[in-house]
C-alpha cells in the first residue's frame, strides 16, 4: 500500500512521539513507533510501558494496515530531508520504501502483533471513575516546571517518585517532595468540583513539560490512567499507585521569625559558597542576626572557604543553621521569577519554609527545606 | 604581601591560560597555576607537560613572589564574581585570602619550587638555530582549521599525531593525516626565506584554533619547541621529534577523471547515506557514470539502505568506489565554503584528490581520501 506525506510535518509530528521511545531498553520492539493506518487516519504510537505517546495526520489511502518502523532511524531519515514530498511504499516483503525526488530508503518493518498494546483509555461513557477537566496549558506547564525539580529520584520511596495533583475545592494543588526538600503550589483558578488526587511519574512529567504550550489540555482521570490530551498530541500515563505521605504534617505553621531579602543576589552567593561547600554534605551556614545575613562554606580537604554578607530584614532571634547549598541553589533557581523572598524560620533543627514576599493572584506557593546538622 | 585586580580582567586572561591545565593527571600539582610576581609584573604560568601558556597584567605592589594556587577553583570563584575589584592576600600561612566588598574566600598555596620548570623558550640572541617568523593570526587559525581534523589520534604513528607546517621557497604549508585521509594546504602570502619542517602536536593545535584572532602572532622555533606569541598570551609546545612521512609520494598526480559537484548538495545526501553505512567499515558507494552519481549505503544487520542521484559533470570512464562516509562527511565538512568541488579519481582502488573547483587567490588546497574495497 501507497501514500504520500509532507517530510517536515511528519517530522514535526515524530518530534512529539519521540520521547516515550526508550533509549536503553530490554525490549527491543520499543524501540519501534507503531504506524496504524485506518479510514485514511495515520495514527502514530510510541511507548516505553509506563508512558505512550500518540498523534494522527490525515493521508490519502484506500487500505488500512498497522505496521512496526524502527523509530529512530525513520526519524533521522526525515531530519535529514528537506522539506519534500515522502512517498511511502508498504512492500508485502517486509520493507518499507521511502521515495522522494532523489533519493530511495529501504527500512524494515514488522507486523503490529508484536508490539506492546498501548495502555488504552476508557471513553468518557464507559467507565464510572472516569474524571474529565479542562486546564490552560500554560498553567499546567508553568505548576509542573515550579514543583517538579523537588520529586525523589529513590526508587525505595515510589510515591515521592512523582507530581502529586491533587484536586480540591480551593483549586489545583501541585506538590513535589523528596523528604529534603518540599514544593507545594496551589492554582486557585482551577476549579473542577472535583475531590481527588493523583500521583503522575516523573517520565511523565518531564515530556508534558516539553510539549505543552499555551492551548487548553483535556485531562481524563481513572484510578489507574491519566491522560493528557493536547491539541495534536495525546499522552496517556499509569498512575503511581501508592499513597502520597502526609505532606501537610511537615508543614511547620508557626515558624515566627521572617527573613527577608533578594533572591537574586542570595542566589549568586549561593553559587559562590557552591564551590567551597563541596564534601558530601555540601553544608553552607547561614549566620542570621539582626538585619544581617552571613553565609559561610568551608572544604577541609583541600583548605578552602568563602564567606559572604549578605543584606537582609530581620528581626528575630540570632539563629545559624545549615542547608545543603545544592538544595538551596535549586529552590532559588525555580523562585527565579520572584524579586523578594522570605524565609520563614523557628531554629537550627527545623524546617524551614520560603515564600515570595508578594504572592501572585490565585496563586500560594511554598517551598520548605529541611536543616543539616552544624558540627561546631 | 598584598594586590588587586579587577575580576573581570582577570577572569579574561585565565580563560586563556586554563586550556593548558590538563583535566586528569598523575601530576595533580599541574591542575594549578603558577603565579610569579616581579616587578610590578603578575605573570601567569599553565603547562601539561607538553604544552603551556602563559600571560601576564601589571599590579601595584612592591613585591616579589611565586606560588601556585589552585587553577580550576580560582578561576570558577572569579567567573562567579561579577565585575568587581579582589583584593589578593598572599598570607604567610599558606593561604591565599581574597577579599571583595560583601565576600572572603581562602584558599591554599603551595611554593613555586613544587612546580615543574616551565619548557623555557630561548631568547633571541641565544640560540643559533632559532627561527623566528610573524603570521597574521587569521591566517594561521584559517589553515589549522582546515587541516587539523585530518590528525591521527593512533599513538602507534606518533609523527602523525601533529600537524606539519614546512616552510619553503613557495610559502608555507600545512599537512594532516592520519594515512586514510590527508589535508594539504599552501598558504602562499607566507613566504619567509626559510626551509625547514616542524610537527606541532595535537593540543597546540586545538588551543591555537580558539585562542588566534586577526592580530599578529610571531612564532619562534628551535629544533624542539615552537614559541606562538600572540598580542596578550605566549603558547609553547614541544614538537614532534619524529619525520614525517612522505606525504608527497602518496599523492596521485595522474588522476585524470573529473568529478565536478556542488559541495552543499552531496554533504546533504552523506548525512543521510551516514544513517545507513552504520558498520564498521561505514561504506558509502559512488557510483559514477556520465553526468551522473549514484551514492548508496547498506546495513545488512537491520535490513535497511539508502540511494541518492546527485547532480554532476562526469564525461570519465565509469567506476564504482567506495568510501568511508564519515571520513568523507569530514572533509566536505571542511570545504564548506567552497560551493563547488572536484573529485579526480583513477580507479575503484586508487587514493582520490578531491579540491575545490575554484583555487582562492594565495592558497594552494587539495583533500585526498583512500578509497575502502567494495565486496560485490
Amino acid at each position: 500500500m501507497e501514500f504520500k506525506v509532507n517530510s517536515k510535518e511528519l517530522e514535526k509530528l515524530l518530534t512529539k512521539i519521540i520521547p516515550a521511545v526508550p533509549t536503553r531498553t530490554p525490549m527491543p520492539i520499543l524501540e519501534n513507533f507503531l504506524f496504524e493506518i485506518k479510514d485514511g487516519l495515520l495514527t502514530i504510537y510510541a511507548t516505553d510501558l509506563e508512558i505512550s505517546l500518540k498523534s494522527s495526520i490525515n493521508i490519502v489511502t484506500e487500505d488500512n494496515i498497522s505496521i512496526v518502523i524502527p523509530a529512530k532511524l525513520l526519524y533521522d531519515v526525515l531530519r535529514s530531508l528537506g522539506d519534500t514530498t515522502v512517498h511511502f511504499d508498504i512492500a508485502g516483503n517486509g520493507k518499507l520504501n521511502l521515495t522522494t525526488d532523489n533519493g530511495q530508503y529501504s527500512l524494515s518493518y514488522l507486523g503490529a502483533d508484536e508490539f506492546p498494546e498501548i495502555p488504552s483509555f476508557p471513553e468518557e461513557n464507559e467507565s464510572d471513575d472516569l474524571a474529565e477537566i479542562s486546564i490552560n496549558g500554560m498553567d499546567l506547564k508553568e505548576a509542573l516546571d515550579k514543583t517538579s525539580f523537588a520529586m525523589s529520584k529513590e526508587e525505595m520511596r515510589p510515591a515521592m517518585m512523582g507530581t502529586l495533583l491533587e484536586f480540591r475545592e480551593e483549586g489545583l494543588r501541585f506538590v513535589a517532595t523528596d523528604g529534603h526538600r518540599l514544593v507545594n503550589l496551589l492554582n486557585k483558578k482551577i476549579v473542577t468540583g472535583l475531590d481527588n488526587q493523583y500521583i503522575v511519574p516523573e517520565k511523565a512529567i518531564s515530556v508534558l513539560q516539553k510539549v505543552l504550550d499555551e492551548k487548553d489540555v483535556k485531562l481524563y482521570m481513572t484510578k489507574t490512567h491519566i491522560s493528557f490530551r493536547l491539541s495534536d498530541i495525546e499522552l496517556i500515563t499509569r498512575l503511581i499507585g501508592q499513597k502520597y505521605p502526609d505532606y501537610k504534617s511537615v508543614i511547620p505553621l508557626e515558624n515566627e521569625f521572617d527573613l527577608k531579602l533578594e533572591t537574586k543576589e542570595l542566589h549568586n552567593a549561593i553559587k559562590r559558597m557552591m564551590l567551597f561547600s563541596t564534601s558530601n554534605t555540601r553544608r553552607v551556614k547561614f549566620s542570621i542576626k539582626e538585619n544581617n545575613l552571613e553565609i559561610s562554606a568551608e572544604d577541609l580537604d583541600i583548605g578552602a572557604s568563602g564567606r559572604e554578607n549578605i543584606m537582609c530584614k530581620y528581626s528575630g532571634d540570632a539563629i545559624d543553621i545549615g542547608f545543603n547549598s545544592a538544595y538551596v541553589h535549586d529552590i532559588l533557581a525555580h523562585l527565579n521569577e520572584e524579586k523578594e523572598i522570605i524565609f520563614k524560620l523557628h531554629s537550627s533543627t527545623k524546617a524551614v519554609v520560603i515564600v515570595p514576599s508578594v504572592s501572585k493572584e490565585n496563586e500560594e506557593l511554598m517551598m520548605l527545606i529541611m536543616p543539616v546538622r552544624l558540627n561546631n
